[in-house]
């Protein structure tokens, strides 16, 4: 087993499995490709996102993959990542490292598999497919690892080096269940609440017309993403989700009582108060925190 | 009465107030100040944001001033704007139009005015202050404009003018009613929200440290915004806000029915394709309304 990866298979090419490919050619690493759309294999082939390219998963299910194979990224839907897993399972316990882009963790389980390793590279784009690649995507970008199956040393430092040192990103490790409790807070919850809000202006019966300059905007990129896969993360994140949903409803309802002044609070203040200081205080931890 | 404005009067030298200063220099149109802070009108005066100045609403409250003030701006928070409206009665009803851009209209009254008609221009941003101003905050952007009092249609016609020809912006006109209700839906919901959503983090034992990537950075800046003006917008427009809140929580609860598997739906179906077919459907509204 090579320390530094020389040739990547990327699976699912679209717009993340794709920019992963333009970014790792120009890193001199030869970029294998395969999709369930052949189309989308042989547009990729052409126009050079990829140098090589698979036609099955049969293809791929191959032991002697590995000698031709350093790292192969899974870069497709929540549910299907696990479906892949399990297809390529003569790759498992290999020299091969093998890991995936899903954002959410929690579902993904294999049993005595020590090269399948965990990454979620964080980098939202409200714009999908092969032709939304973007060489730069990652570059400065976090790129959180989990290793609930404890593969071996030697294919973590590989990986750790393959996103750091190839792909210009941060990364830090932490368990399925912090993962996906902080994502659901960060990045599920958020893609909820701003799907919610469109909706709830495509049922009212006001025309809001052109009057979306005022905060709505920042709504908009987060409810028009890849709709199957946000089902998926939604669904398979449900529990924390709706941990993350309570926190904010408390939140809501706190603001709320200062808004309504039904809140208690001694005689000396009063709720405009009050709720200025704490939007003041909310806004101080923002600064301080991010 | 002159049809055009050759000079103009802003009341409140925040970012609103100044990138007002900005923008009416750059069309050659004679800019005064005044505010609170003494301090701020000498720096706007020092730094060339306005050519002349005032140091006293009681200064400001003569008659006389519409012979050399065509246009008065009211940039102060939306509690304030009534305070100054009060304070200026000597100008009302006379040649001088007066204006203000507060985002939140209901609480404005004035009886037997006919020179004050109310502006809202759209231009959202989480910096405040003189050092905040840009010349170019408002080109190509949204005015809303209210007409509660009935004012002079040559008061009104002069004010388009000003917002379209000088600030080069797009106006409407509609009620103090619908301005309100469209407002909560699209901005003050949205800023609650994300206020509520950050204080949520904040008091949640979880750290989410740099995780902030996949969502949540939309929400930063609506969060940080002049916490005294949000505090007043909140509680004054707190019946719209609380409808469109009651919407939001509609559509939350909707999708949550779908992600729970709680919802009864047709046997034939299941409740990941139905989610995956309402996330897709608020998709095309957002792209085909905004």
């Amino acid at each position: 087993m090579k320390n530094n990866i020389e040739s990547i298979l990327i699976i699912g090419l679209g717009m993340i499995g794709a920019s992963l490919a333009l970014a790792s050619k120009s890193k001199v690493i030869k970029v294998f490709g395969y999709d369930s759309n052949d189309s989308t294999v042989e547009l990729a082939k052409k126009e050079n996102f990829i140098d090589d390219s698979f036609h099955s998963l049969e293809e791929i299910n191959n032991k002697n993959l590995s000698d031709k194979i350093d790292l192969v990224i899974v870069c497709v839907p929540p549910k299907q990542t696990q479906e892949i897993f399990n297809n390529i399972h003569e790759l498992w316990n290999t020299s091969i490292t093998i890991t995936d882009t899903s954002s959410v963790k929690n579902h993904l389980k294999v049993n005595d598999v020590d090269n399948i390793i965990l990454s979620h590279p964080i980098a939202g784009s409200d714009r999908s497919g092969l032709s939304a690649a973007d060489s730069e995507l990652y570059i400065d970008k976090k790129n959180v690892i989990c290793d609930p199956f404890n593969a071996k040393s030697s294919h973590l430092n590989r990986l750790v080096d393959f996103w750091e040192g190839a792909m210009q990103m941060r990364t830090s490790v932490m368990t399925v269940n912090d993962h996906d409790l902080i994502f659901a807070m960060t990045s599920h919850l958020p893609h909820l609440v701003s799907y919610a809000l469109i909706d709830s202006i495509r049922l009212s019966s006001n025309d809001v017309e052109d009057n979306a300059g005022g905060g709505l905007k920042e709504f908009l990129r987060l409810s028009g993403s890849n709709s199957e896969m946000w089902s998926e993360i939604f669904t398979l994140n449900r529990v924390d989700l709706i941990k993350a949903l309570a926190g904010l409803q408390i939140s809501i309802n706190n603001l709320l009582e200062l808004i309504t002044e039904t809140k208690e609070i001694p005689d000396v203040f009063n709720h405009l108060e009050i709720l200025n200081h704490e939007l003041n205080e909310i806004k101080s931890f923002k600064e301080e925190k991010f």
